[in-house]
């Protein structure tokens, strides 16, 4: 699975600058001029507004991101309404035969039910069933596909064939607001006040997003973190 | 494929209660008072909502349908982002083994390209060898899906096998403003300002919606058809 | 101030019934035909849903309320946008003179800073410095607004000298996650996880709002409270 | 009335490079390395868009404005719900004593009836009359303000007095799609397919507005320009 920066205009000093007009009034000027200054007073004002959920500062900015990840992630990551997306379309191009694999360290087996459960790592014959079972099915799908082309069916309805685990891509465009919601529903810690229970799949997609955000954003991370991973 | 009325609070009325606000100030109980006066003002007062899009008038109530459609259906259908949506979940259960075919009408051939293409029948071959296909992609994804779970994979895992084209159910909940730009969209007209080319079967789905729609709402569906179907 | 129920489809039962199409596919036939069965088990899910933070099964329906406010208060109001709004224009039609005063219990002193501040009770003499002022100012604003207007000056520019502190109308329509969301932001309890410090004006209203959704919502309001009046 | 540009990342090639992923995929690497190149193909592609209501492409980016204008302008902007928002707080600082007043050129009288009206010049005796109703009816709010502020009186209490028509400031980010819509309906044209009938205020709001977004996303603007300034 891919995740790669596209574009951003994303700053810490965005936030910053939107709060402070509450107060001050017109603040960009002096912004753009004096960089790195007042930096402690910064740190704590973006503190502030995260505890006290003044959210609306942390969405004056964009990031676009590129994906690449099998159709059953992007099903649940199109869910996150407050984002922009354009994907491949499986109408208008043929899909390439890229699908996914679990990795061999991916825990296979789920112990508990909804609300409490956890996974744990499968048997070697586990994960030869699953490459087995997801490659033969796989292949029948695919050359399904191909062969109703080849007979000049349209790929709108040959895609009926394809498998939620074949490859897609999009660009998607979240604001710093709308990242940290999705960074807080799809990732798991145990030791927050809201504990998700992501999908590994979607949720290491989510990792390396917060990678980039924190790289782009580094105060404004830290106080997510500090907040308990709640979005403001 | 399957759309039901689950639960709604529409009707043309609720239009005109809060569009004339705007003049007239508090009007909802003289309206609970007076049932079907004054008709001939609400309908000429909601086409002209319509053709000035004054679109906010048009929000206020929900329509809740239960939806059954392949997943590729949903996954156009969820791209619609002032909605609200709640899914049968293939981390939560097991799929049933109810997968889409293309009903003998179906025109299988796409002819021209994007931005000016048409479908058109196909022979009768063309439809053996997409029934042939599909239904074999299918068996061997639901074989292949069901031989993971026996061997105790995790159903979030076993599904990647599973196709766009097996069924999935939902809850989508829509205000009649939303509602007619999903209609604008996912419906195709000729004769109309903004033509639009929908999928075929997400068109059928639109079409049961709209039908629902127009009979709970016959005066705003009125004026949107008169507005060339241009959501206000 | 006035909130008052217009229309709705509110129910603890919708929520259920979205929730369990994750796990039970169809559910919605079954629930209309056994109302008041499994109360303690659905109870118990919706707990378990605002825990977790599965908001979307509280988006399906709709709530629409009246409201007569100051201006001051729909400015925070509206700057919620999940939520739709259909407000007195005074483009279109002329204000009447109805203006906010004070209750003799509001207390108008603020002590300490932004983050740590609360109110406290002014003495007779700020009492009658209030009233005394704000008559003044509402008084020679409707005067102006008067004159231009009996001069043939368009209501859109006359109603430039027209005070915050005026009454306006509006309807407001909520699904139960967005009111959630606003009774969270728009109330201040001490006891809770995240403080809110909304005017004590909108909280009013809140207030008002929060009887007629806990009378609608009963299971879904007492799962609120228990959760911290985090809305989900 | 002022509107600065602050910050974005804008441009044309960004919607090219979202709507690409539809038909080739992976596009950005590419477009960064061979600017200027296909620009006929590129602007092609948008009008196509454009035409064709393909949103999505357009809410890849951001732009931050910062505004000053006086509150019956941002009463009405801040309605548009795909935007982001932070203003200057009269609960949390004084306001300074800057209000609106119209310029000579501004048409002072309304003919006709909603739906069908236009503005026409005032007499130099309505002019007179504005300008002297609104500085006296300013001049009593503001001196009620400052004797309820010297009193002790809490700010967010004081500020009931204020008129709509005194200035305020705020940062606001939108992304061209939204921006577009924005445009569409807080501008007036005759010449298009649907003519809206904005205050004259925010027009000349979004006037500047739209010259700064002319500006960084030129092809773009035109296509819209050529769609009849109806949003995509």
């Amino acid at each position: 699975m891919t995740v790669q920066l596209v574009d951003h205009n994303l700053s810490d000093k965005a936030v910053v600058r939107a709060a402070r007009v509450s107060t001050v009034g017109q603040t960009h000027k002096s912004f753009l001029g004096k960089p790195g200054e007042d930096e402690d007073r910064d740190t704590g004002l973006i503190g502030y507004l995260m505890r006290e959920r003044h959210g609306s500062p942390f969405e004056h900015g964009s990031l676009t991101l590129y994906v690449e990840a099998p159709i059953f992630v992007f099903r649940e990551w199109q869910r996150h309404r407050i984002a922009s997306y354009n994907e491949e379309s499986a109408r208008y191009r043929e899909l390439r035969p890229s699908f996914y694999l679990p990795a061999v360290d991916r825990n296979l087996v789920q112990v508990g039910k909804a609300g409490a459960y956890r996974f744990e790592p499968g048997t070697a014959e586990q994960l030869a069933v699953v490459d087995g079972s997801l490659v033969t099915a796989y292949e029948a799908a695919y050359e399904a596909y191909e062969r109703m082309l080849a007979a000049g069916i349209a790929r709108e309805i040959a895609r009926a064939a394809l498998p939620v685990g074949i490859y897609s891509s999009m660009y998607v465009t979240m604001n710093p607001r709308g990242l940290m919601n999705f960074l807080s529903l799809r990732t798991h810690r145990e030791d927050v006040a809201f504990v998700s229970h992501p999908q590994r799949e979607i949720e290491m997609c989510a990792e390396k997003a917060e990678t980039i955000f924190a790289g782009l954003m580094p105060v404004t991370h830290a106080a997510f973190e500090q907040n308990g991973r709640v979005a403001p």
